[in-house]
């Protein structure tokens, strides 16, 4: 059997998340079908992140194995040919028998895209959170670096099992000012559900004075639940690193 | 009565077109729903160009009469929050009672958007036309420059009346590449049905070099009807000039 690894991207917008539902629009479930259609045998992918419904990706990694010959050029223009307007597949290359999208990944980097500005704008609204007051993004720094390196991150997550090991690393984090809003870089080695979402929540309120800098440091020493949660399309997972 | 003016863009791809149409999503339609019900008065817009199905615009200008005194700057905000996440006002001010969208107007800016990069992307497919050729721009510029100014553009257009004027100017077109593709700018007095994505779908067989520069006017010489359209999702109405 071959390992093939694929790197994907998708608008999330009409997808209902990356892991596969029964009668629901999914990532991998519409990636599932197009491969059985091209490879003509049952194929399970494993993606590297499991991305809730309307988070968006730039560099999703997949893999799954298949008994087929096909050359991977040939297999990426294939799939695209069967897959829908909002998936594709970027690359694809043949990896040996242990990389598993999911288990061998280092690091994920996300990007959440905040956009400032008074009025709505029809060409923002599915890729990025509009919240129209200023925000203090030196604060915003300030709040994130509190929380770099390895911690419980039970307060930022959402649907944990009990026994759920909630230790993970912030690698790094910046919150970059744009020309109309603000963008918000996180690499950790993995993130809980719902993790990024609510630290965003929670730096937008330090952004606007609301909170004090050392907020979301006091929620991992208290143990205290972030509920104040950034909407999903405002998130992108941008890379997987190996 | 006041005539107010208004500046809207709106994602063109759920919408069947700007004008109103009984039993379609149409911009008109629910633009006029939408000030009805903030105005509660019936209320007709008129706007400055009929953009076809599937065609965007960043700055379409309407104007409409109406007899409450509401200030415009609170109208923007009712209106937004009524209309839908692909269809926003971008401001509005009075103008006088002699200002007609269409009528007044002295220009019209479109462009057009090709992209070239090998594989489909899903950032794009709802913007541009996906094209995955190499183009020659400089070709294109100039077959573009042989057709501008004062001519008769029937061949460049669908859908016409037989009496109807065809002549039209087009008093500016650049073709300038971009990082993974073309960008077409046409500023015209007005462009007749079709026009633009017929001149596009000629201009883009001379930039492959399947047809010779001087391919457009020979089209206007010879009044042989063009017939290669290019599609509607590359196409966004900039700004109207008065």
């Amino acid at each position: 059997m071959r390992n093939l690894r694929l790197r994907i991207e998708y608008d999330g917008t009409d997808f209902a998340g990356f892991a596969r539902q029964k009668g629901a629009r999914t990532v991998q479930g519409v990636l599932e079908s197009a491969l059985q259609a091209a490879l003509d045998e049952p194929i399970t992918v494993i993606g590297a992140s499991r991305t809730d419904a309307g988070v968006h990706a730039r560099g999703q990694v997949v893999n799954f194995f298949t008994s087929r010959p096909i050359p991977t050029d040939r297999l990426v223009m294939v799939l695209n040919r069967r897959l829908p307007s909002d998936l594709k597949v970027l690359s694809a290359r043949e990896v040996s028998a242990q990389f598993h999208a999911r288990f061998s990944a280092t690091s994920r980097v996300y990007r959440y895209t905040l956009y400032t500005g008074v009025h709505p704008s029809v060409w923002k609204i599915r890729y990025a959170w509009h919240y129209p007051r200023p925000l203090d993004c030196a604060r915003m720094q300030a709040a994130l670096e509190q929380i770099l390196g390895e911690h419980d991150f039970r307060p930022f997550s959402v649907k944990l099992t009990a026994e759920q090991n909630t230790v993970r690393t912030l690698f790094s984090g910046l919150v970059v000012p744009t020309r109309d809003g603000v963008r918000i870089e996180l690499e950790g080695s993995g993130f809980l559900r719902g993790m990024i979402r609510l630290i965003v929540g929670e730096l937008v309120q330090v952004g606007t004075g609301k909170r004090e800098v050392d907020a979301l440091r006091w929620r991992l020493e208290t143990r205290r639940q972030a509920t104040f949660m950034a909407p999903p399309q405002g998130l992108c997972l941008m890379r997987v690193k190996y």
